[in-house]
C-alpha cells in the first residue's frame, strides 16, 4: 500500500484537490493519500520546498510526493519526478525539490530524476493550465501502482534548483532572515541547529526587540513572553508564549534576523 | 475498495466532517473517503453544483458522491440517491445533481433517482438538523457496501432542478456572467468551451475593462497582466497573472461578462 | 483496519498533521486516518474536548482519538493514553479527555489510562516542542497496530480534568452560556436537553435579544429570523436561518444565554 503525499497552492474550496485524488485513486486504488498542505502562498514554490523537505523525512520507504506549485503550467518548464533515497518527487521542474535534495545530498542518498515526456502514463486530454490533474496525478497514480521511474521519461541530471537566503557570518554572530510564519504566527528563520552548535546564543534580535538567550520550549515562560527557541525541525523560532509572534512583532517573509553570540 | 466524495457547506473547524467520516466507516471499513470541497459558500447549492459536474467525470465508475448544502434539512425535501452514468449521488433532492445530470443527459447516460423512505439504512435516531450525519452518511456507507440502489427507496423521476443563469447571444457576440470564484482569483464565467467553438474572441470586457483577445496560459503573459482563456473544465476565465482577479476588478458573482466575437 | 482520528490546533498550512500521518502510516500501513479538526483556536483545550466528545459516538469500536492541543509541550504535563468504551484516546494528559469521559462514566462504560512513558514506542529522538509527532503519532500507530495498551506505559487513575461553565437553575430557568460558535456562525451554549426535558421553553434571550420559544429545525423560518433549537448533538443553538447568529448579535464565547421556562 503506496503513500502519496499531496502539496499544492491550490487551497481548500474548488475540488481541484479532489480532482487530482480522483485520477490517482482510479490507478492505484490502494493508495493512503495525505496532504501536507494546499494552503502554499499562491505561486510560492520556495514555501513548497520548505514544507516538502521537512516533512519528507517522516515517510516510509516508497511515498510518492506530489507538489504541484505550478506557475509555468503550460509553458516551456519541464514535468519532473525523481527518485531521492527510497521516496519520489513529481511535479513541475522549478526547484520545489531543491531542500530536500539538499538534505539528501548531505546523506549521500540516492538521486535520479526522469523528464516526464511520456504521455501515454497521462490523461488522454491534457489541458494548458492544470497539469496536476492532467500530468502529475496520473504519473504518481502509476508510480504508487508500480511502473518504475525510468518508464516515465527521458532521464536528465540537471533539476532546476532555488536560490534560496543563506545566513551569513557577522563580527558577532550570525544574520539570517524569516523564512516561513506557521498557524500559530511563530517565525521561522533560515539560521539552523547545524549553525548555533557549539555555542551559546547572546541575543536574537528582530523587528526592533532583543530577545536574551534561549529557551527549550514554550511552556518554560509565562503567556505573552517573547521566546526563541529551536523548533521542531531545527530551525530557530521566535514565538510568543500562547500568542503569535507575527502578529506582535507585525513580522514578514524576508524580515532580517541577527543573532548575538557569547 | 470504493470511493466516496464528500462536498458540503460545513467548513473544517467543527468536526462534522469527520463524524460523517465515522459513520461511512463504521459501515463500508475499506472505503476511500475523498474531500471535494467543504467551503461551499453557506447554502449555495448552485456552487455544490458546479463543483459536483466539475469533478465526477475524473471519478472511476462505482465512485459515490456525497453532497451536503442543506438549507431545508428537516422540511419537505426530499432525501435522494441517484445513479449518474456508473457513478452514484446522494444528498437532499434540491439541485446539487443538476449540472452533472445535465452532462449525463447530453452524453446518453444512465439516470435512475430514488427517494430515500427506509429508516433500516440511516441512523437509528434521527436529528432535525444533520442529516448528513444520520441520513446521508449511512446510506452512502450502505450504497459503497453493496446494498443496490433500488434497495435504499422508491423510484422517482422527477429529481429537483435549479434554473441556472444561461449566457444569451447578443449581436456582437455572447453576454454571460460569473459564476465561480476560486481560491486564486480567477473568474469562472458561464460561457464554455461550445460556445465559442470555431468563432475567435475579439475582446472580453467586465467591470469597465476590455481584455483583447485570449490566452492558451497564464504564463504567455507577464506577472500582474490581465487575461482571459479557457479554464480546465471548459469555461471562459478571466485571471490575472500569478495574482487574483477577484481582486483587481473588485468582482462578485453574478458580474455581467461580455464577449466579442471576431 | 483500525480507523484514527486527529484533531489538532495546527491549522492547515505548515505540513504538521501529514507529518503525523506519514508516522502513524509507516507503523500502521493500513490505518483509516480522520480528521476532526486542525482549526481548534490556538491552545483552546475546551474546544477541542467538546468536540471530541461530540465525534467519538459516532465512531466504531477501536478507534483511535490523537488530539494535540498541547501549550504544555516539553514541560512536566503527562504524556496519556486512555481506553473509554471500546475506543482510545492518545495525547497531552491536559483535559481535552474531560467530557468524553463524563459521557463514559454516564453510562457505566470501561475506562483505564496509562502514562505514556515507554520511549521505545515513540520516535528515536523526541524534541521539545512536537509531541504530535514524536510520541502521540507512534504511539497511536503502534495501538492501530495492535499493541495492547498497557504495554505503553504504566497505569495511572487521575487523569487531569477542565472545570468547564455549568449552567445555573435561576427562578425562572435557567443561565447558561455560549461554549462554541461553528462555522455558520450558530452559537452552542452548555444547556442541554437533559436540563429542558419535560419543560416547555418561553424565550430564549442573549446580546439584549429575546427569541419566543423553540423551533425543530431552520427551515421552519424565514431566511434572516433569529431562531433557538437543540442542535444536533443535544445542546440549545441559537441561529439566523441561512445567516450567521455570531455576526447578528456579535456574540462571543462566554456570553450567558438566559432561557426562561413556561
Amino acid at each position: 500500500m503506496t503513500i502519496l503525499t499531496l502539496t499544492t497552492d491550490f487551497g481548500l474550496k474548488d475540488g481541484n484537490v479532489g480532482v487530482m485524488k480522483g485520477v490517482i485513486l482510479g490507478l492505484a486504488p490502494q493508495a493512503q493519500i495525505v496532504d501536507l498542505s494546499h494552503l502554499i502562498s499562491p505561486q510560492n514554490i520556495a514555501e513548497a520546498a520548505l514544507i516538502l523537505s521537512r516533512s519528507a523525512p517522516y515517510f516510509p520507504a516508497g511515498t510518492v510526493h506530489v507538489v504541484v506549485v505550478d506557475p509555468g503550467v503550460g509553458t516551456s518548464r519541464r514535468p519532473l519526478a525523481a527518485q531521492v533515497g527510497e521516496q519520489y518527487y513529481v511535479g513541475p521542474d522549478n526547484g520545489a525539490i531543491t531542500l530536500w535534495l539538499e538534505q539528501a545530498e548531505s546523506q549521500g542518498l540516492k538521486r535520479r530524476f526522469v523528464h516526464l515526456d511520456q504521455p501515454r502514463y497521462w490523461l488522454s486530454e491534457v489541458s494548458h493550465v492544470f497539469h496536476g490533474r492532467d500530468i502529475f496525478a496520473p504519473v504518481a497514480g502509476h508510480l504508487a501502482a508500480g511502473t518504475p521511474l525510468e518508464a516515465l521519461g527521458a532521464p536528465l541530471d540537471d533539476p532546476v534548483r532555488l536560490a534560496l537566503p543563506q545566513p551569513q557570518r557577522t563580527p558577532t554572530g550570525w544574520q539570517g532572515e524569516i523564512i516561513h510564519i506557521d498557524h500559530f504566527g511563530n517565525l521561522a528563520c533560515n539560521l539552523r541547529r547545524e549553525h548555533l552548535a557549539g555555542q551559546k546564543v547572546a541575543t536574537v534580535s528582530l523587528g526592533g526587540v532583543n530577545i536574551d538567550g534561549m529557551v527549550n520550549t514554550f511552556g518554560e515562560r509565562p503567556p505573552g513572553e517573547l521566546v526563541a527557541l529551536l523548533g521542531s525541525t531545527g530551525n530557530l523560532i521566535v514565538s510568543v508564549v500562547n500568542g503569535s509572534a507575527a502578529a506582535r512583532l507585525n513580522a514578514h517573509l524576508g524580515d532580517p534576523v541577527q543573532v548575538t553570540l557569547q
